[in-house]
């Protein structure tokens, strides 16, 4: 069992400019390979904020992924910020640059050297198709903020956190929460180890709450399920999936 | 000039079962009122970990907004953690029960008790047209995690924020970040309390990338704007708004 945090950087997000799609992403991506995500933090383009903040997270969490700013202009800090975390420099990169160079078909600019700048001793996971490699420095893996290429780079390196999954399974009531917290409660006293949770929907016309039950042993789950629905009025069970 | 933080309390986020959607919002409604959001957490529903992070962000921003974990369920538990945070106690709050009551007509059952329980020397402001107030204790504002409840509620307060708003403009470029990088430098020596953002799309038919330009003051965005713009060939701009 292995836990992550993850690092958004991107003064366009706490603007309201861009809308993080990332989050939900990665989110929806550890759960089933067995990651529990305990943080998600969104900062500002700033290089000694960043620089804390992975400090922070590295040594919380088995696994931190970074979203953005490792592109070519100003507002591009990230390798800066993870490199200071942990006291190293950033060096030119002779492979990355002849491998820019074959992409762009003539010698780089300076704003594309930058990006060639890579912190030392880092690792560099190739992704698929995609010149540019993951980039990891201890536990620290870095990808862009672009969401099609932050996707792509994570599909790269997935496998390697696959663990033990959660198995999940929703049971969607027609009652209030309020009317039905007790149940929950005493569920929980008989099986203290089952994650649940309770989200009220407004505006969907069959259910008003969506019960979750996980474990990552499927026969307790089965049985905590089974507790559940003997515990609730079967007249406000909508369904089971 | 005002700063801000954000704390989206909630297991449904970081398992990747419910997508955070309150923190674009708040994001969206915080720069035009000037209040800058610097940092967006999200965090399990755990008293400690809430308790902990609110009274470090409470200390760090000028006003703190928290999402989610106000219902009545077992893992309703942010008005708990606020309150450790502050040091003091939940108390049953009795006029919130005579309103509670009144709601549904009936006497309240335990679940509905503890969503009255507040804490201790809490402000209540009145959100028009609910009967449940938005709850602050000190600089930290308390939200509910219903996207439709988050926007009301945060709708019955805005004004408390407004300060002197940002000026926004934009500028698409149909060229690759890595060609305009040393202008966007030199324009950024010339403006140096301009706010400047460069954003790389993928997909996008008419243009590669979205600069942001800002600053509260309308003349120097202006003539930081100009000073970009003839600093940029000028078939390389898309549009300007």
């Amino acid at each position: 069992m292995s836990t992550a945090g993850l690092l958004v950087i991107g003064n366009e997000i706490l603007s309201g400019k861009v809308v993080d799609v990332n989050s939900p992403y990665l989110a929806a991506e550890l759960r089933p390979l067995g990651v529990e995500l305990l943080r998600i933090l969104t900062i500002p383009d700033d290089i000694d904020v960043i620089a804390n903040d992975v400090r922070v997270m590295s040594k919380a969490y088995d696994h931190v992924f970074t979203s953005g700013g490792i592109g070519p202009t100003h507002d591009d800090v990230t390798l800066e910020g993870v490199a200071l975390a942990f006291g190293r420099d950033l060096v030119l990169d002779e492979e990355m640059c002849r491998r820019m160079e074959d992409a762009v078909g003539r010698p780089l600019n300076e704003s594309m050297r930058k990006m060639a700048m890579l912190p030392e001793g880092c690792e560099r996971a190739e992704a698929e198709n995609l010149w540019f490699p993951v980039v990891a420095i201890d536990n620290v893996y870095i990808f862009p903020g672009i969401p099609e290429l932050f996707r792509k780079k994570f599909e790269s390196v997935r496998d390697r956190f696959r663990g033990v999954p959660f198995e999940l399974k929703r049971v969607y009531v027609t009652q209030h929460e309020s009317e039905i917290a007790h149940h929950l409660n005493s569920l929980l006293s008989d099986f203290a180890e089952l994650m649940l949770g309770s989200y009220p929907r407004l505006g969907e016309p069959d259910y008003r709450v969506m019960l979750t039950l996980e474990s990552r042993d499927a026969g307790y789950l089965e049985r905590a399920l089974e507790s559940l629905l003997s515990r609730l009025p079967a007249d406000i069970v909508h369904r089971v999936e």
